[in-house]
Formats: C-alpha cells, sequence, structure tokens
C-alpha cells in the first residue's frame, strides 16, 4: 500500500470538515489553498483521501477541475467507466454533471479541485458512492 | 544543480511558444492543463522555468495564483522584496499587481499558473527584470 507521507508537495491539512465530511465514506484531508469568498473567485482545495475514501455522486453547477498529485484513484461521470486516476492527470468535470470521484481500494489518492464559475454556487450532494459499486473497481 | 527531470507530475510540455517566449529572459517551458476558451473559463498553465529563466514585469487584469510544483525560484511585486519560493508555496496575485517570477539562479522552477476572472482580459507585459534586479537574488 502507498504511503500518505508521500503526499508532500501540498500539506494535506486538517480531517475533512463537517458538514462536508457527511458527503465521504472513508477518511479525507482538506487544505483550502484558496478561498471563494475573495477577489479571486477561485477556490482551490487540496484533497487527500485514504485507501477505500471516496465522496458521494455531486454536481457543481459552475463546473469543476481537477489536478491529480499523487497516488492512484477513481473519477466515474454518470453513465460511464469509471477513469483511474494517477499524478499527472486532468480532469475536466462539466457543469452539472453528477460525478464521484476517490482514492484505490488500496492506495491513497490527493488531487487539486479547481471549482470553476463558482458564483454559480455551490456543489450539490447526491447519494453515496454504493461498496456494490465501488469494490468492482480495481 | 537540481535537474528538470524532477518535474514530474505535469509534463512540462513544450518550449514556451511566440509571442510569450519575448516576455522570457532564458528557457521557459509552457504545458496548457486548461485553456481560457472554453466553458470553464479557467486558464491553468504548468509553466516550467531552466535556472536564471524568469518573466518580465507584468500585470494581470483578473488576477493569478500560483501554486508552486518543484524547484526553487523567485516572486517579487513592485516596492516589495522578493520572495523566495519552494513547493508547496502559494501567491495570491491582486488584480493589476505589478510583479515577475521565475527560476533561482541554481535550480529550476515549476508551478502551477491560475490565471483568475480571466474575462478582465489578458497578461499585460512590461520591461525586463533586469540582470542588475536578479543577480542580487540568492
Amino acid at each position: 500500500m502507498n504511503d500518505l507521507k508521500n503526499s508532500v508537495i501540498f500539506s494535506k491539512g486538517d480531517k475533512m470538515p463537517q458538514p462536508y465530511s457527511e458527503n465521504f465514506i472513508g477518511q479525507a484531508y482538506l487544505n483550502m489553498l484558496s478561498t471563494g469568498g475573495d477577489e479571486f473567485n477561485c477556490p482551490i482545495g487540496n484533497v487527500t483521501f485514504e485507501p477505500g475514501c471516496r465522496n458521494s455522486w455531486h454536481c457543481h453547477p459552475g463546473g469543476q477541475i481537477l489536478l491529480v498529485t499523487g497516488g492512484r484513484g477513481w473519477y466515474q461521470a454518470e453513465g460511464e467507466a469509471a477513469r483511474e486516476l494517477r499524478a499527472g492527470d486532468v480532469v475536466k468535470i462539466p457543469s452539472d454533471r453528477k460525478h464521484w470521484h476517490g482514492a484505490a481500494q488500496d492506495s491513497w489518492f490527493s488531487h487539486l479541485s479547481i471549482e470553476t464559475n463558482c458564483q454559480k454556487g455551490p456543489a450539490k450532494w447526491l447519494e453515496p458512492v454504493t461498496d456494490a459499486e465501488y469494490q468492482q473497481l480495481r
């Protein structure tokens, strides 16, 4: 199993706070590098997932870009096959596309999350990714 | 001297193209991870500077955020001391703040550049950073 200590470019921050943590299965960490409440209008979070950790299905009204910085994980949009992710991968998630992302079962995973067009509002959180859906991903 | 090969998370891309290359002293590389011409409105470039390479003084009408991914470099805003940068550092450059950034004399340097509020227009490029200004930075 890969080691969380390898996630060293941007510090992993604190355990995912409430209420966001309710939208994750397993332990995630969040370090906000830029908030959405200033002149930059560009929320940037460094998100680190422990092995097996993933978020629930959700949508971003203004879209989202993921920049993968380490480990191995998954991105899945509704109706599509899951896409395996490794360091250097870029995922562009269109406005209101239902999706989830998270670590592989046997690896930590970290990505930068950039919420684009954040004036369109926060993420809309939906149902969890079930164990049956997740455990078929290797 | 550190090795450019360490800049491996996001591929370093091609030599900085014209006309942008006219605003750099030394060799830089650019890999656009997201362009500004789509629904995300979020230009993201992976910029890699060889040792001694820096860009000219410039301003971004909508601001810019730098996320440092490797090496050692400098950021300087007009009227302020230069700030040394290493992996994990974040620089938030306000709208129309005159500044430059680049590598240290003895190290390559790479950062992600996020142009915020890009609808406010492209960078305004100004005079080069002189050798006298640059060579005093150690």
